[in-house]
């Protein structure tokens, strides 16, 4: 097997942990990242103190290959992420001509790049621009550490432009069967599937659908023919106890 | 002021991390807590891994008031939670009578009560138990860590047996005022408002609706009065742009 290349996303910001925005950055970077041969590894959510995405910076960038922090770099006082992101790698945060360029080019009104839209083209020494289609206010790579917006739209086209840049392993794939079965009632076989193929990961999640209870049962792996195999065998297990499958997807 | 209540939540599962399952467990936490006064102050989404579990397990329960668990207790092989708290304590995962008596009154036929569900009544010894009105199978309370079914019915029917248990500070509360501004325009005075009012967290959200940008402020804080003016300090500066307050919510 290739070596496991591993991601974690940070989250930075109040409104996530605070429960009044639902995050959708999470879901979309797994789903990209995987198709890519990336594994997002962790996710952590984090509240705007500057100490905490500090520490959490420092300890995930040395943990992980990647590291991909979303929000905090708008133009308010509650969007520290840059002046943190510098003080990790311990650079200044400077004036970035191209970012300045691009934010000038964005405003037709000169006035209208106040001192907090400013604030924008501060980048951390070093840093690499990520495009940014939507708002011009561009994100950046430094080393290992992509950052990139908040909002989700932002967030999508910074990634859309960087992900050329990553180097993946083998790309994870999927095959998911649902049944109207219970999952203890297939949990202790399934268990016997999941020590037959053990480089791949067989997950069970119970559903209720029009008030009748199953399980979606998932096999992820980077081999094809391993995950087709044990998808085989878990379908057979699913017909043993005189179940159909009623949904097959890859 | 009183001291911060804070908390942790522990979301554990490679579905959330392959971005098959949109979590829904951490906005509903945090608003309850909000509700009794404690801080969600950080989130981490983790995989079935032991090691990973354990040792975020005993980082957290350090660090933290209270600690949250949800997922990786149910029947089947990736459920994983419950070995990995006995780890984390340092105690047997050992058959608990009374979690055992719930999953027989449950199952009418006792052969349905199989193996992989008799998993399901194995509990860290010195575990109380955390009524699941759904589905039986318990959650448990070990010290400051709460292990919750990951399922968002029962994890919700779970936090609200126990919430009574959980001691809070100041409940928080907040005033949001949406207009069509854009952040960026209005950020430098709205600094101001910050530093004025150091004992709120004033927030701002850029939105798009209708095809017109906006933002929404939001002021929280502990103290209702200081809410109160820091909300009323915003709504006049928006007034100052000469734009409308479109929404403003408690």
């Amino acid at each position: 097997m290739s070596r496991k290349v591993r991601a974690c996303l940070i989250i930075i910001g109040n409104e996530i942990l605070s429960g009044r925005t639902q995050d959708k950055n999470l879901s979309y970077l797994a789903q990209e990242l995987n198709k890519i041969g990336v594994a997002l590894t962790e996710t952590r959510v984090i509240p705007d103190i500057a100490e905490t995405i500090i520490e959490t910076l420092n300890e995930c960038r040395a943990k992980f290959d990647y590291v991909f922090t979303t929000g905090g770099i708008g133009p308010t006082h509650d969007d520290i992420t840059s002046e943190c992101v510098a003080r990790a790698f311990g650079v200044a945060l400077e004036l970035n001509d191209q970012a300045h360029k691009l934010l000038q080019s964005h405003y037709e009104n000169p006035e209208d790049l106040n001192a907090a839209r400013l604030r924008m083209a501060h980048i951390p020494a070093g840093g690499e621009l990520i495009d940014n289609p939507v708002s011009k206010a561009p994100g950046y790579r430094m080393e290992n550490v992509y950052v990139m917006a908040g909002v989700p739209m932002i967030m999508q086209a910074m990634f859309q432009g960087i992900k050329h840049q990553l180097t993946g392993g083998r790309p994870m794939v999927s095959r998911s069967i649902g049944a109207y079965i219970a999952e203890g009632t297939i949990a202790g076989a399934l268990g016997e599937v999941q020590k037959d193929f053990p480089d791949t990961d067989i997950g069970s999640y119970p559903f209720l659908r029009e008030g009748r209870l199953g399980t979606t049962l998932v096999v992820r792996g980077e081999d094809p023919a391993q995950v087709d195999a044990a998808a085989a065998r878990i379908v057979a297990l699913v017909g043993s106890y005189g179940k159909e499958v009623i949904d097959e997807s890859v």
